[in-house]
């Protein structure tokens, strides 16, 4: 990756570009482009993590509502995003058996009734079994436990699709 | 308007119809979900209010950077969302003449490079004339003032989608 590529980008393309690093939440990389020059892609990505960091609280779990259910209704209507999309398919939340399916919804609203915001979780980095077994698990926890779990697991989830676009290599394209 | 049916909307009902009212970022409307119970429209739109002037300035230029520009390439390419599209039409910038377009091209453009921010202006509230008027002269003032009146500005805007949602009643057909 050419980082001096993305360095020049005007804000437009650049939120074009990295906009949906953090799902639905162009705000953040919308104002994480005001601290370019990075020197490396890992500096974008701690700017985005510091940005986070900052909000309060709210803004935190503002971040997790804009995620989509795994294998929930924005999957069923094909209104996911494209990076979300591919993520769940790769952990196969677009083919699970009946059992699965309904197992996954009944936790989904419990963990979502508890916390008021969706189990968040880095889809490329497990699998059905795992999501399904730490969704359940995670039910039990915290509030401010699972706040800050779902964040850690939206930096894991934007630090794969920086690496995902970087490797794409169309920023200099654009 | 019911108050009620909108503090009784699950996240994602309330995300979905009021996720546009500060343009592209519904992780602002996300974060003040968890405010509710509202006691009226205004409740509401103050939450929103005191969730933007709590952001650091970055996040603040961040909102900014995800308008587009009055007239450019969204508005011709027709990738503007709904509500920008009726406000652009409404102030008369999908119909510019030349000399304006090319006008608006160049301010805009100048704004742009001065601030690392588009110029926001609630085009509700102002004719093509007063925008341009307005555009020309703020490109005159300092970063932080037009930071600011980009922002005050947006809750412009913020204000009156919300108004419209209301007026549309759809929150009693979700």
């Amino acid at each position: 990756m050419d980082v001096s590529a993305v360095n020049a980008l005007p804000y437009e393309d650049f939120v074009i570009f990295f906009g949906n690093v953090v799902e639905k939440c162009p705000l953040i990389t919308a104002a994480v482009w005001a601290k370019r020059p990075f020197v490396s892609l890992a500096a974008l990505e701690t700017a985005i993590s510091e940005f986070i960091d900052a909000l309060p609280e709210s803004g935190k779990e503002g971040i997790l509502r804009c995620h989509p259910d795994l294998a929930g209704r924005d999957l069923q209507s094909g209104t996911l995003t494209r990076e979300s999309r591919e993520e769940q398919a790769g952990a196969g939340m677009d083919a699970l058996n009946s059992a699965e399916a309904s197992r996954m919804a009944q936790l989904n609203e419990e963990y979502k009734q508890r916390f008021g915001f969706p189990f968040v979780i880095c889809a490329r980095m497990n699998d059905k079994a795992n999501i399904l077994r730490q969704l359940s698990e995670r039910c039990q926890n915290e509030r401010a436990t699972e706040r800050a779990r779902g964040i850690a697991e939206v930096k894991k989830i934007c630090r794969l699709r920086l690496q995902a676009l970087v490797l794409s290599d169309a920023p200099n394209k654009l």
